[in-house]
């Protein structure tokens, strides 16, 4: 084990700081330092938060980690910047929150950017998520913006993801269709003060109850806060369903954010309760060690090309139509393919 | 060669139909299908189509089809569905749109399903291309919701690329930034007459302007058609450089759709007349076969992994904490990687 993951592991904010950027950073021995780290992990509570830019959910997660300190709770905070694949901006206000939370670490607030490789960007989310854990934090909040490949990120690396819509437009409903409402444990509406709000409640609830999920939409108020049992047809090896609440908070003036870590420990409870908690945590670590075998497998690839003389040569040929993309694929993997197949009649 | 590559080269629209649907559904035989098919490529105009759900593609899709048929052009269309990664649905509307086309064998009318794997999509969008290609329609187009790396998939396919931005909502146009701004050769304001277009193309005009490409937006009108010669900073390889025009249209009035393929007719000619359709083709088979080697790659994987009796085992340990997924990894790919290291020293 190394001094840095000694220090991580001794508490030192310092050193998980460091292992994150390492991480981040795909720099040399980040693996070792991953895999040293794991053992320690499995304590933390996963949170994701995710919706559209502007749906306030930096104002959110910073109250709600405000929360879980004032219960003598620590948290981490990893917000994975909204950059375009191609341009690989930074998000302005970023450094506004840091400093907000600058000398509280029992909130320690990281954010990490895309840096052009979504698949590299789940990976290093997930590990960064394994530093916060091993070193103790109590709950984990993953945020991210809900614009496609992210959010489904977010489900391999959270227990519980909660969905934030902004109310008033019809069209962020709709945007929800793209296989964001299938990802939600919890919807939470914020800004409910604006106009419209109720409208997108009730917009909300129709789509989640007729959602192909087959969940109902329980509304979380003081007369319904109990799950429905609603069972679908496919629910034979889960008996008691979880239907996705919908909160409404105002984040900017903290309201409705103890409901909302109340709807959190309840969704908790029945991920313990069912046995989902440890289905979902299998699932997670099939998908996990799966997109580390691509990466690895596409870093060989790279390496195969390049022992070929690179890929401009095939590239020549499939222009000049001599060959084509398939039969260079073929070529390319032959000999492995042929190794494969020996290894496999020689047990 | 099969009869069925034959049938289809002779001009058999029900062949095209079912190499298609072997290409969709990956069936025994499709590889030997495309790779006989590729060298009869390279001929047909590939134009993406793509926008948020309700922007009105299929609308001006249908149009575009229409009106290059009027100048005896023949056509293909190969629509995407934007099913959700997790449901797998189906897109309403379709059978209306395949049945105004029915026994219109000049338009070529195609769906093709998510099937939940992206990847996978843009590959067999990439081969339904290469077959209408083959087959000999002059225009191709490939139609797609904007939603995350299904443009970024078009790209690949197309050598000109729409994007249809519908009027009203600021949201839209924000929207734009999460990574299909970079993308568009072409923007599309459908729906012109609607309240709020013309503030859309400003808004619009001014992102283009901003944004991190550094090209100048013009706009497609009477007055200033032409290309401005906007050099950016980085354009040293390239002394014309294209800035993206915004038509305005109402598809379904058939208004703006001479324009549109006006602006597509001169795209590609700045594509021929400045090498860039070259660069882009060489770029687009690189990518092809380095997609293609991740995925027959990534069949080997589940092999290996079903040698090694499967991932569940790996997931216990790992669950347990007994080992971590990085480990796991290093484990299953060490013959992989040591055969690798061995050709490489024996030349």
């Amino acid at each position: 084990m190394t001094d840095l993951v000694e220090a991580l592991l001794a508490g030192k904010h310092s050193a998980l700081a460091r292992v994150i950027t390492k991480i981040e950073n795909r720099s040399p021995g980040y693996r070792e330092i991953v895999s040293d780290l794991y053992r320690h992990t499995g304590h933390a509570d996963v949170i994701g938060v995710t919706g559209s830019p502007g749906a306030g959910k930096s104002t959110l997660v910073d109250k709600v980690a405000a929360a879980y300190r004032d219960r003598g709770l620590t948290v981490g905070v990893i917000a994975i910047d909204p950059s375009s694949p191609f341009s690989g901006g930074a998000v302005l206000g970023d450094r506004i929150r840091m400093a907000s939370n600058a000398g509280d670490m029992d909130v320690f607030f990281r954010s990490m950017s895309a840096r052009g490789s979504l698949g590299g960007l789940s990976t290093a989310t997930t590990d960064a998520v394994t530093a916060l854990d091993a070193f103790g934090k109590d709950v984990v909040i993953v945020e991210t913006v809900g614009a496609g490949q992210n959010e489904v990120d977010i489900v391999r690396t959270a227990d519980t993801v909660a969905v934030l819509v902004p109310p008033g437009s019809g069209d962020d409903v709709q945007m929800l269709k793209a296989g964001i409402l299938e990802i939600g444990d919890i919807f939470v509406v914020n800004k409910a003060d604006l106009d419209g709000a109720d409208r997108t409640v009730q917009q909300l609830r129709e789509m989640l109850q007729n959602s192909g999920r087959r969940r109902g939409a329980g509304h979380h108020g003081p007369q319904d806060s109990q799950q429905s049992d609603d069972l679908g047809a496919d629910a034979s090896d889960e008996r008691e369903r979880w239907s996705p609440p919908i909160v409404e908070t105002v984040a900017n003036r903290g309201e409705g954010v103890e409901s909302f870590i109340e709807v959190l420990s309840d969704h908790g409870d029945f991920l313990d309760r069912t046995g989902k908690r440890e289905r979902q945590t299998r699932q997670r670590v099939a998908a996990e060690i799966q997109t580390l075998l691509r990466e690895d497998v596409n870093g060989m690839i790279a390496d195969e090309l390049d022992r070929h003389g690179g890929i401009d040569g095939y590239v020549d040929s499939v222009v000049a139509r001599e060959t084509d993309p398939y039969t260079v694929v073929d070529e390319v993997l032959e000999p492995l393919r042929a190794y494969l197949d020996d290894t496999e009649k020689t047990p």
